[in-house]
């Protein structure tokens, strides 16, 4: 059956979590791709660690202490200011390109975001790449205060879309995102651009893409 | 005050994990150092990622789906022979050093292991290093089917050596523990053998230590 909502994951799956250090870390003296690839790392690490420490502090929060922690591992040499200006440029990522053709062509259903991002975080990033009409509801996890792979997360999809999980598509290209989204009970679509390997956690997505733009063309039975 | 008992981690705390893969991966072509970096990544994520989504399975299975995760991203060409072989290792892991002098200056006071290990996982690897006669508790966290950082994992402490957190010293040289422990309520000490940076998570452990040799020297106040 044809999903009748769309629910989609925010970074590294609409917005691009790389371009952020890519377009604004040039001051910054050391291994740009490693910081990169550290602080993502990090900021997932953190909100894994601190949902379950039940020490939940927001996105922002979580994403400042994980870019210091993976400056300070790399020991690179980086000012308050250029951490601020990275900091800054984490409202402002930039969309993949497949995203506003895909969403052009699924808008005739709902589309939701549901992410970690803080409210204040995905409305920048959403307007920053012009997509505010796109989306007829933008979900973070700060309303209840835990982060993904959490189920009170992933059940805020369903409350309010007023859909059961079922009948709704969650795409994500991260593949513990997949997976818990699956163990809470949607329909799923892994968005694997990279070619990366699957985690070997709960389930498998019901579908695997390669681009967002392959979404509208997936045959449901 | 002096803490009236003492728990310890054990993995990566009184056993060195990357002794399964130096001491058994010999006959495994590829990268024997990432591997053991990337496994025991892998294993912590999925211990967290299992815990937040609620789908509990035993340290043992969470330990050999990292394996196979890591072993694949990594691209090593590895035998399910030689797979088991290093599972099978796991149930064997080396003390570091400083263990036994370190058990023997502190055999005063009860001591304890609370570990993310299955119970079958923790009585090998203590069987093996001859540390049967220390431990007046083993607590696994398969009790509450939960994985550290949980305070329901920190509480197996106290309720099982009925003492107050804030009279037990918790000892774990993985900092996200330390930080998990601190949040909960123990004294905690970080045992930082590696000189490596403590993560950006919740509080700062009471006391920092290079080896579990020196607890027996602390000042207590």
């Amino acid at each position: 059956m044809k999903p009748r909502a769309i629910v989609f994951d925010a970074y590294g799956t609409l917005f691009d979590v790389h371009s952020v250090v890519f377009g604004n870390g040039n001051n910054i003296i050391g291994d740009l791709h490693a910081l990169s690839i550290l602080w993502r790392q990090k900021q997932l690490e953190y909100s894994w660690l601190r949902s379950l420490m039940e020490r939940y502090e927001d996105f922002w929060i979580v994403t400042e202490a994980a870019l210091r922690s993976a400056v300070r591992q790399l020991r690179i040499e980086a000012t308050d200011s250029e951490l601020d200006n990275l900091m800054r440029a984490y409202l402002a990522p930039s969309a993949f390109p497949d995203v506003n053709p895909a969403l052009e062509s699924l808008k005739g259903g709902p589309l939701a975001i549901l992410s970690n991002g803080s409210p204040r975080m995905l409305e920048s990033a959403v307007r920053h790449n012009g997509l505010e009409s796109r989306f007829a509801e933008i979900i973070s996890v700060d309303r209840v205060g835990k982060y993904k792979p959490s189920p009170r997360v992933y059940g805020l999809g369903t409350e309010i879309l007023r859909l059961p999980a079922s009948e709704i598509l969650f795409v994500s290209s991260n593949s513990w995102d997949a997976s818990g989204a699956k163990a809470f009970g949607y329909k799923v679509c892994w968005c694997n651009r990279s070619n990366a390997e699957g985690e070997f956690l709960y389930g498998a997505p019901d579908v695997t893409v390669t681009g967002l733009d392959q979404i509208a063309n997936l045959r449901w039975e």
